[in-house]
């Protein structure tokens, strides 16, 4: 148990999962628990436009591993040669050995006409849901439990998978699962895809 | 010193943080951590499209008090009468008192043209720019320190201030500095503008 985890040390460990996935089901209690910290997120005008969507039936996650498998052949194929050959043993999804996706989905049209705080920047609302993503990850990670992002898909595709309401956005499939461990080095620097910005770079005094 | 606060604790503590700054300057140790904090957030195809900039210039933090206090106007005189007066009271800045602002941006060209998982879904590199805003948010919450998102600007007066180089957008200001103490209800519940939502409702099972 390393629920106890800081937040420090939290932040540090986590990893966008794809390989460590054990197999085994996630403990119902453990995911309720993960999603209520989730849904303690800030939201613009308390506005929580977030909903979560549990997916756990073989075939929707065997028609959507299918369908990113495409994507992710599209995408390949539009690398220069160099780049495609990086990218070739990358992999990109869990999606059937996590045994559970989450999709997170937006709903603009929730906390009604006057959002305390959207009125200016209409994404504010896109934002807070994207909140909620991180503080569910970094409890999973708190839990032991792996998650891993994906992004290889078509927005009506998932919309349609998820039976999502017509104005309700999906924003993230999470693969999340117990893990049999999480990697010191991130994918994507282990496989030389990108290398990490130093930090120094990326503060500004002042002005940009 | 709170720095050990698991994520949990943090998640459960955090405020969008208005009236509660003390008005001392934030120690420039605590800061940098805070936003190494942030930089260690997961980013599609590892393309780390965030960017800090950090204003303590009481003339740029005055500007832009000036500029939110002219969109809070706008705001309540949008609102129906009865959502104007519950609006009234409600603080939404801290921006003079927290002495520090932090501009965050967000640079969609970072990563090259060939931003691996970003081919479908053109909005992921925002989202990852959102997620170093919650790693933040909860580091801070952890260092004892307030956090005051505002959203009530538009978007060219604030790049402009913050000299933003064209393509460069704001995604957030976050008033950031030494707190009195954490309220333990959000302002807008207990200023009655919205209350939670119950989890229940935000988990589907299978389908929406």
């Amino acid at each position: 148990m390393t629920q106890d985890l800081t937040v420090y040390e939290a932040i540090e460990r986590r990893r966008d999962v794809r390989a460590e996935f054990s197999g085994e089901l996630l403990d119902d209690d453990v995911l309720v628990r993960i999603l209520s910290a989730a849904h303690r997120a800030p939201s613009v005008g308390n506005s929580q436009p977030w909903d979560f969507v549990v997916i756990q039936s073989p075939e929707t996650l065997d028609a959507f591993a299918a369908h990113v498998a495409c994507k992710r052949d599209d995408f390949a194929e539009s690398l220069p040669p160099e780049r495609a050959a990086t990218f070739s043993p990358i992999k990109i999804e869990g999606i059937r050995e996590s045994r559970t996706g989450i999709v997170v989905t937006h709903d603009q049209s929730r906390g009604g006409q006057h959002v305390l705080g959207r009125h200016t920047i209409t994404d504010a609302g896109l934002f807070s849901t994207v909140l909620a993503i991180q503080n569910l990850w970094l409890a999973a990670t708190a839990e032991g439990i792996g998650v891993g992002w994906v992004s290889f898909y078509d927005e009506p595709f998932l919309a349609n998978l998820a039976g999502l309401p017509e104005g309700v956005r999906p924003i993230a499939w999470l693969c999340i699962g117990p893990v049999t461990r999480l990697q010191e080095v991130p994918d994507l620097e282990r496989f030389g895809w990108r290398s990490r910005r130093p930090l120094d770079e990326a503060i500004h005094r002042e002005r940009f």
